[in-house]
């Protein structure tokens, strides 16, 4: 148990570092040779250009005007300021709606957290259960918890009050934010422009027919059984093979790039590197000759690939996307089932054309249940056994085990210093690196499953990682042991056990999962928003690889919101807040904090920085709505238990009620709005449709859609991006501070760092 | 435990019993004055007809045919004979359906009883643990069983292979099934008739509109967002009322029937009645006058109520029956999202118009979803603790308790022998009660929840059903408790004890359950094809109220197939079948037996007497798909939780194989084959819409759908039956021996018994 002065220092020590993260972002972010790396967005947008050759050299790498250090933490209004339509038509609707879901937080823990202060704290402080127990574990803080209640007091009365109203006041919350994102959603949609997507439908599975190529089946059976509205479609070629010759073009490129610009610096010198992997090995020949040899050779590989792609009938994959004269037509399409067997003819929205993932496309019927079942079982083992291999790398990690694998390196180990390093940071490092893994490996998984878009690979990605989380990080650090130990626990203990022994540990963790909130939360959120990595790699490549205007433009790294990742960490926050409200309330202004800086942090991130790959119009919310869910029942599970260990079992029948409500307040909310997250309503199709003819009456729509479906490696490297791009440079959104000063001379095309 | 000796006592009481039922069926079902008992179903489709007053007045009532007599065995060929397709068209595809469950229980037991007596048999035999143990408690059944196999040995693994053996072959043929029973369900929509429902969708929530009513803004709805495909509507009027009173007047006009029938049989003197409930208290009345005055009293209000409704626009309520011009256009009506707003303007599938529950058109969103909730509960609590209110009631009617309320009938209870018959069966029979009025509830809460058509709720009641038979009939016979005392036990034990304790009592509850089988399966199905209920009842209205053919027409009670509540007891013989194979197999002959002669008594009962209220196409085969594979499922984790009691804990993960195998087949049938029965492919109304716009240019669709969907009250009192039945009238099916006698000399329309 920590104390009241172990917390603080604790406090203090993550505050500073977070400060000084903060600190560094203000004066890199001012510094005009870091522009790309904290305003890419701005250039992507092509609103922002490198400064000119013309002023003082010293100008255009270091900010020397003083008045504007003075005002480096203007950043934080700034991200605040631009108003949330506004923001919608800069960042797109998935961005707008990813900040809202740490405004949920704000919504759900401001409240809940003055009542439980004004309320819990003084029935918990003079319960005084601690204060006849002179023992060291217990600190002020446990006085402030539902651990100074006196078993089977009356007080405890004013808890279960607290978790109902609490329980309400989260779910009235919930209902009113699925309610405005579902509007917004709909609303999105209604005033999006012409989109291929809102034509087109992705259908799979098209059986084999032996007299008809798969075009040609595709083009009868969609005249047949859809005769007023099927327009045009488009087949999908397998071009992974492709895609990757094209990857690895480009790879050797910035290789050949590297070299040449090394011996343009130093031209006595002709560069040299190795054959083998990496340049690590193998035999030493002259690097530019080399890679451009091989570029000669891969290009080679790539136009006879490309050339059978094209020619041959089974490079065609039995999925097509087939289009159709109006969105009507299509809304139709997607959701109905057109043939007797279910497995065939599947159709689909088809995801927006940068948000398709081609390599899922023509998985056949049984395989993907096949590999489904693989991934679930692949998903069980990896959440409650993930630690037995890595204990069995961390053993061999130790120094016993590196003498046995690499003994040439013995001497070198057996230095103290060394010894010291490795016995103590190894395993941990492990661990982190598995960790820095988990994500990659989860993705995989996902994209083993089969789904066809990257935004529900993201999706499938989330929900794993939320298991994970729940199962090793809230229920590993309550119970303390790896989590195949907690599932034999579990096993071997009756149901209402359970939440009685978990129950029992949550008072004593609260100042742990404090700590884990600094930690994690805010020092996490700091040093998102410095990007020191991007940062590195910018200026590494720009050093290396930049030669044109257009390669600093593909140098800048914007990145993108991680949603697999960071969606379930906040769900891990509203877990801990919705745990910890009726137990230990202590706990919940800093949950406040992390939910507070993380909106401003965010953002300012997606107004300034992030470039999504995709806009799913906010798809993911009715998974972030289930999973706050998934925490309030937890959380009224595991009071259950708790009071059930504290001479409180009359109390458990009144606390089941609040599971069976809030199940039912989930199905109820599904029924309500989850049909506008997964299907197109005909009404709103028809407006569309019926306005669109009224004013364009002459569209033609065939050519419109002609090659928006095109796999991208047919149409050189860069994919297409919606129109909506081209209305935006005409109409800046936001003025930062910067921009009134550079933009204005931007738009020159050359200059080096 | 029952030794082999009571088993053969008990088989051969209940065989006797069984036999007795069949010669009584044998000897009444050829008596004349029966025909219509059990044969309703010829008479009904017009076939066969009342015999003629020619010939010797004896032979109209008792058949003196000897012969006939002599070959009283014929009916159960008779029943075999019939091909498939022919019952299809005879009796509906529900019924064929429903029939091959038994079929299905054949070809799952069948072999998994010869391979278990081949196998596991001989491995039991010989295992002699029993032999050492000279106790009373073990039979020689029980030698046959796992129980005579040491902890430990090494002949469990064939108890392990055969269990995947068993689920694999259950796996095979529930597969084979699905897709048989798909393909009919495919089959009997396409070579359907024109119906109806094949053109028209059931539209729910229409939301109010200030300015329209409800017929105009569907109208305009429907309108607007399919114009090429909308083609009229059917507005549905609150008849409720109506509908009761209309059933009153009938009910009324029975009783004037009756005492008409006595007046004319004794008219010395008027018959009399009181006005009090049946006739049993109030004030005395000559009850000729008292009937045709209240007969006219409800009819002035009938159409009191009948001119409201029909000018009313209150009465109209916010749903409708909308047709389209082709199937295509009412499939992608029913499967697609109208409104933007999910919960208005619910489109699905009409039910056939006879299969219409009208009482539930109009249930708002909210009301609905807080009537699920409510339902959800109440039958959490009647399947754990209706034993709760029975045992009160139980106490109530002991000696005690009835003396305690009826203080008057205390001299007669009082009476030994009176005595006695109440402690001993008094309380039995109030559970008899219950159980027999359980369906009812369990309809009255399927009601409740809102279903729309007759066949959803018979299915929802069978869920429910099932559900109660498990926990009560299953769990409560092996551990011997009240159901609650059950669940108490339950969450008071480790997940993994469950299987364990429970798995340990089933090898002997084996003697219980063959007890079990032969009582209510046997003789059950035995007594089903007496039908001493309907026979009764039909000799009771045919004296007192049958006065035309048509009243006699009336008075038969063809019943149809109880649905709700035969299909979860099927289940339950699915599951002890599944339970047992593995260990005790001995049990598996009783099944199988249950099967063969249910196959048999239920085919001639479609055959022959049942008329289906309404015609599904097999919907509810999805339900008893997923009950089997429950049973599996049941049965695998039971044998996992035997086996470690038998110290073969190490099978445990060989085991666990199987559910997760299991689950998985279950999902990819579900995939594979589920949508079938919930959607219907636009390629197939397409071949139909193409066919017959070929066959019939002129059709007026319009005409043929105008009264379709119109309350039956206000089409009189019978019900619109399809087309279908013309043509067989013409081409009758079957030739029974009875008919070739005497329908030739049909047709007649006179003659009382």
């Amino acid at each position: 148990m920590a104390s009241v002065q172990d917390i603080t220092v604790s406090a203090s020590i993550n505050l500073l570092s977070a400060l000084a993260f903060l600190m560094a972002f203000a004066f890199l972010r001012l510094q005009p040779f870091n522009d790309r790396v904290y305003f890419p967005k701005w250039y992507k947008k092509g609103i922002r250009a490198s400064p000119r050759r013309s002023g003082p050299m010293m100008k255009k790498f270091i900010n020397l005007d003083f008045r504007t250090y003075l005002k480096f933490w203007n950043w934080m209004p700034a991200a605040l300021r631009m108003p949330e339509p506004e923001l919608i038509d800069h960042a797109g609707l998935d961005s707008a709606v990813y900040v809202r879901i740490y405004l949920l937080g704000l919504k759900i823990f401001v409240p809940i957290a003055i009542l439980a202060f004004a309320v819990l704290v003084p029935v918990n402080w003079t319960g005084s259960t601690l204060d006849d127990i002179k023992d060291l574990t217990y600190s002020n803080i446990d006085k402030l918890s539902i651990s100074n209640v006196p078993s089977g007091s009356i007080r405890l009365v004013a808890h279960i009050i607290m978790a109902y109203v609490f329980t309400f006041w989260t779910c009235y919350v919930l209902y009113k934010e699925y309610q405005i994102i579902t509007n917004k959603r709909l609303q999105f949609l209604a005033s999006e422009n012409r989109r291929p997507d809102q034509f087109t439908v992705l259908v799979r599975n098209v059986p084999p027919d032996p007299d008809e190529s798969v075009s040609e089946h595709v083009e009868h059976f969609f005249c047949v059984n859809h005769p007023d509205h099927y327009l045009s479609h488009q087949v999908v070629y397998n071009a992974n093979k492709l895609a990757k010759l094209v990857e690895d073009k480009m790879s050797l490129n910035n290789w050949l790039t590297y070299y040449q610009t090394r011996f343009e610096r130093n031209p006595k010198k002709r560069p040299r590197t190795k054959t083998g992997f990496w340049g690590l090995w193998g035999k030493t020949v002259d690097a530019i000759d080399y890679y451009t040899e091989e570029i000669e050779k891969i290009s080679k590989e790539e136009a006879a690939e490309r050339e059978t792609v094209m020619s041959d009938p089974k490079a065609i994959v039995p999925a097509a996307f087939v289009s159709f004269k109006s969105r009507w037509g299509a809304a139709v399409c997607a959701q109905t089932q057109q043939s007797s067997n279910p497995t065939l003819w599947l159709t689909e929205w088809a995801p927006e054309p940068r948000d398709v993932y081609w390599n899922n496309l023509a998985i056949p019927y049984v395989e993907l249940t096949v590999k489904k079942l693989l991934m679930a079982v692949a998903m069980f083992f990896l959440t409650f056994f993930f630690m037995i291999p890595i204990a069995f790398v961390q053993s061999l990690a130790s120094i016993d085990g590196i003498k046995k694998v690499f003994p040439f390196l013995k001497t070198l180990i057996e230095k103290e210093s060394v010894n010291s390093i490795i016995q103590g940071f190894l395993p941990g490092i492990v661990l982190k690196i598995f960790l820095a893994f988990l994500p990659t490996i989860l993705m995989t998984m996902s994209k083993v499953e089969g789904h066809t878009s990257l935004s529900s690979l993201d999706r499938r990605s989330a929900g794993k990682y939320h298991l994970f989380l729940i199962v090793n990080v809230f229920f590993g650090s309550i119970i303390t042991g790896a989590a195949f130990q907690q599932l034999q626990k579990f096993l071997n203990q009756s149901p209402s056990e359970i939440p009685r022994t978990v129950g029992d540990a949550i008072p004593m963790k609260a100042t742990f999962f404090i700590t884990y909130i600094m930690v994690d939360g805010w020092a996490g959120i700091a040093a998102e928003i410095l990007r020191l990595v991007p940062l590195i790699i910018y200026h590494l490549k720009n050093t290396f690889l930049v030669k044109t205007e257009k390669d600093r433009e593909q140098a800048m790294d914007p990145g993108s919101i991680a949603f697999p990742t960071s969606e379930p960490r906040i769900q891990l926050y509203f877990l801990l807040g919705l745990v910890y409200a009726v137990v230990t309330p202590f706990i919940l202004p800093f949950i406040i904090v992390f939910f507070a800086f993380a909106y401003v942090v965010f953002r300012h991130q997606i107004i300034n920085v992030y470039d999504q790959k995709y806009e799913s119009a906010a798809t993911f919310w009715p998974d972030v709505h289930r999973r706050v869910i998934i925490g309030l029942i937890m959380s009224q599970l595991l009071l259950l238990g708790l009071l059930s260990t504290k001479n409180a079992a009359q109390s458990t029948p009144l606390l089941l009620v609040l599971p069976v409500l809030t199940i039912w307040f989930h199905r109820f909310c599904k029924g309500r709005f989850e049909s506008a997250f997964l299907k197109f309503p005909l009404q709103e199709a028809m407006v569309k449709d019926t306005l669109e003819k009224a004013t364009e009456p002459n569209l033609n729509l065939k050519a419109y859609l002609q090659d928006a479906y095109v796999h991208p490696v047919f149409k050189g490297v860069e994919i297409n991006r919606p129109a909506v791009v081209d209305d935006e440079e005409n109409n800046p959104l936001v003025s930062t501070k910067r921009k009134s000063g550079k933009v204005s001379k931007a738009s020159s095309r050359e200059g080096s760092p």
